[in-house]
């Protein structure tokens, strides 16, 4: 059944989005500002359910790409996201596409509002990550065998960049890195073009619903912080996913943190307080939290979702805008099956990011 | 008046694009095995004079593009030019394009044969950038105001990336470059897509003519190395080239070069024999040959053409052949008015390569 978004639903849908982003994905702030621009000029965006999607309609996956840490810096002019889209609707003949987020993270949540509502078209309630992961191949359109290419990148220069043809997803990610870090190290991108069909088989569904719903749980929570957290994990069991969990609460004491090769690579140390008292984790990161480490032991890992809470708020916290001193919470949530087959976990288990182990489930407390 | 380019010419025009290289452009025999196997298939190629060009023409440069220093090991696959060419006029909706070089020097004075050749359609004989240059920017089509997008690159995965717009040359080489260092170091891209009218005000004529005239010269010349040198040097004089002029000859006794950012950079230092007894000079180059030194004087610079000849056969050295020990004689031509203009001297002066002076003559001997 599809419903609507409407401006009142976007504070929600970004406070979601940001837990759902694990660290990563982008200030949702930013997009939600885009979003609501959108929506104050064209009106509500209206959702639909995979299920209502014809199969041979057009959907185009639409988010920005780069370090957070340089969207941080370098906002959007707010063009990008819908000149991306137009322009490899065009290039496709794809008459009518309906946007669709790559990832359920950060501002890549909210930039497909943005477009559907500029459009006056609905947007897709899927995405291809489950979460927020850094690379573009890391989606399940590309596990289930989808091109990405063509693709279409865009910078604030009205600058666009067509990706024709790539003989795989690993060019697809590899080269649009290349052009986004030339560009400045952000843009914004169109990619994994394809009909309701692909998406009914590939894409992680109702993503957007879930965001809204954590977030929505989080605004009407009671004002304790320990309702807060309480809230948050009640509402992430929806849509396949686990019921959150929390895992430490302490204080950061350490973060290092580098834009690398265009990504923000580093870890955070958090020194235990209250029944974590004397302990301390590491959680290490690629613009998205990949693990959490204790002593010799890992607590948590990709693809589950791991998120650094605001202990007070219970907002997260994205990997840009960690610091020093600040008390925090982990909270885990693991992953739907579809992003655990053997074929998914080989693109974003643990070692399709150098790890030298394979996905074992959390141990939460 | 338009004339036949036939597969017993391509050995003269190779030699000459060599020396027109000034030590780079890419070693041309890959160049002349690519245009004659097409030229096999497929007959002659007509050349077309600028002055017969239809104004409303759609004209398309194409070329190799990367670090001659990487095509030497990663040898096209063939298909490149030919597709890089007809993705950019389908792109464009450019009806029958003609293919033109976007410089005179080695691979590049070849591969719009090849392109001509398998698409039997006539070649121009112009270019933009009457020698070879390492950067995309540096042509008169870019002097004369030119925009460099549409554009699209190819490899030899049959990858095509469209460089749709891009608000500047200079944005043009610098998401080029990015894109071909991450195919691998070498592409073949399309640029500059013109009209007959635009080539007529913007480019460098008859440097295939002035090629094919200098090969030629130095097959027919008197066995003796002298005369193979005086016969370089006499061809030379044409469509406003200066007469060659021996600057040096001696034995190389240093070669220091890198492949870095994708431009093959570093410097020869040449110890004189006979008449230049007891004197060294030193050549330095990014791709191409920039400017000789001798102690505290420069002896030549951009844009002036500086090639290093074998001493014995004539035959140019590019930048990637250069070895310790070989007798080499330096020549120098002195660059038509057009590429001497203020704003050409701005893009390819020795300025334009960072350093911290202005072009003036060479000093022959």
């Amino acid at each position: 059944m599809s419903w609507q978004i409407r401006i009142e639903d976007l504070e929600a849908l970004a406070i979601g989005a940001a837990i759902l982003g694990t660290g990563g994905g982008g200030d949702p702030y930013i997009g939600r500002v885009m979003a609501e621009a959108a929506m104050r000029e064209n009106g509500p965006v209206t959702v639909y359910d995979v299920d209502e999607l014809p199969d041979d309609r057009w959907v185009i996956p639409i988010a920005g790409m780069g370090a957070p840490t340089v969207l941080f810096e370098k906002v959007p002019r707010g063009t990008e996201p819908v000149a991306a889209f137009r322009r490899l609707e065009d290039h496709l003949g794809a008459v009518g596409a309906l946007p669709c987020p790559i990832e359920a993270g950060g501002i890549n949540s909210l930039v497909p509002l943005q477009v559907a509502a500029a459009l006056k078209r609905p947007v897709v309630d899927a995405d291809g990550m489950g979460r927020a992961f850094p690379e573009l191949y890391m989606q399940t359109f590309h596990i289930f065998g989808i091109s990405g290419t063509p693709a279409c990148i865009a910078s604030e220069f009205d600058d666009f960049v067509i990706l024709d043809h790539l003989h795989d997803n690993h060019a697809l990610e590899w080269i649009a890195r290349g052009v986004t870090i030339r560009m400045g190290g952000h843009t914004f991108v169109s990619q994994f073009p394809m009909h309701g069909a692909d998406v009914k088989r590939a894409a992680i569904r109702g993503t957007l619903s879930l965001g809204l719903r954590i977030g929505n749980a989080l605004l009407r929570a009671e004002k304790g912080h320990q309702d807060r957290l309480r809230a948050i994990c009640a509402a992430t069991d929806f849509a396949g996913y686990g019921r959150g969990q929390i895992l430490f609460s302490g204080k950061i004491v350490e973060v290092s943190r580098r834009t690398v090769d265009g990504f923000a690579r580093g870890r955070v140390i958090i020194e235990g307080l209250d029944s974590h008292r004397g302990q301390s984790v590491t959680v290490e990161f690629q613009n998205e939290n990949l693990l959490v480490r204790q002593a010799d032991s890992v607590l948590a890992m990709v693809p589950d979702l791991i998120t650094v809470l605001d202990s007070q708020t219970g907002l997260a916290v994205t990997t840009e805008r960690l610091r020093y001193g600040q008390r925090v919470t982990l909270l885990v949530i693991t992953a739907p099956a579809i992003m655990k087959s053997p074929e998914a976990l080989q693109v974003w288990g643990p070692r399709g990011f150098g790890y030298d182990f394979d996905y074992a489930l959390p141990n939460g407390d």
